[in-house]
């Protein structure tokens, strides 16, 4: 059984989820998101985002991380923004311990929807039926408990294929 | 006096200066770079810049903070990977308590050499003749001073305004 912390960070809005994944089941534990205040200077808002995502290290004691690596192409400037926020996000996990993973925005659709293409509501949809739990009221958590359930899959796939690979050397 | 903490920031190497300002006199403190180790995964590089900036602010003790806003628009992913280095250089003093400020490359050049469009060799010659003390082994701790002496001289003339508006005010 692990419990593992998904971040869609973002610098206004950065949603995140909480999950244990105990082998290929998976139990919803908690999800949210965190908003800063767009009309505060960058250095308090990045301080906003650390505070909130410490204190939900420390709330839920999740063992790992995985944060969802999402690309700007149009603007660099938001480029750069968004780049704040998640170098923010992998940190607070990291300061805490915690390893920490990414996922590209298409490795977590087709780990979670089985389509690389998926769009947002297909992505909430499959959430909802893969961890009834969740309340999910804003789409960023979805995203956040997607690229935990996306941590969950590949690390079991990792540990069933290490599994496989000691009989294999065994037999 | 004042107590000032110039960064310019960058996830593989981080320049940093210390310098002192009163009024129009400046002094050296303290300059450097912080070095991340490439082969390492970037939340544990972004956690070594955190640990080391925390380190330097607990040892030099400034009390504002300026940080050099640098842009790279060539390429989305490197864009990105300054980001995570700026959102650590922003996120260090802002948890520390102390006042950041932001100056764009130009401003910074157009403050310490009089000119936006000088070159990194002009910056580092100008940084010398304006502290003497300053050993500057690398051009990263150059800059990093020189948004230093940037911000010093935008907060005395922000300063000497506010004294001439007080004074109009009172005429």
């Amino acid at each position: 059984m692990i419990r593992i912390l998904g971040i869609d960070p973002g610098l206004r809005i950065t949603g995140w989820g909480v999950v244990e994944s105990d082998g290929n089941r998976l139990r919803h534990v908690a999800d949210g998101i965190v908003m800063t205040d767009s009309t505060a200077g960058v250095p308090i808002r990045l301080r906003a985002l650390h505070e909130a995502l410490s204190a939900l290290i420390e709330l839920y004691r999740p063992e790992e991380a995985a944060v969802e690596e999402t690309y700007v192409n149009t603007n660099a400037t938001a480029t750069l923004k968004l780049g704040y926020a998640r170098g923010v996000a992998l940190l607070a996990p990291a300061l805490a311990g915690l390893t920490v993973a990414e996922y590209g925005a298409k490795t977590v659709k087709l780990s979670v929807v089985g389509t690389g293409g998926a769009d947002k509501n297909q992505v909430g949809v499959m959430v909802r039926r893969l961890l009834p739990g969740a309340t999910l009221k804003r789409a960023d958590a979805a995203d956040a408990l997607a690229v935990a359930i996306c941590h969950a899959h590949h690390r079991a796939s990792r540990n069933a294929w290490s599994r496989s690979a000691a009989n294999a050397v065994r037999a």
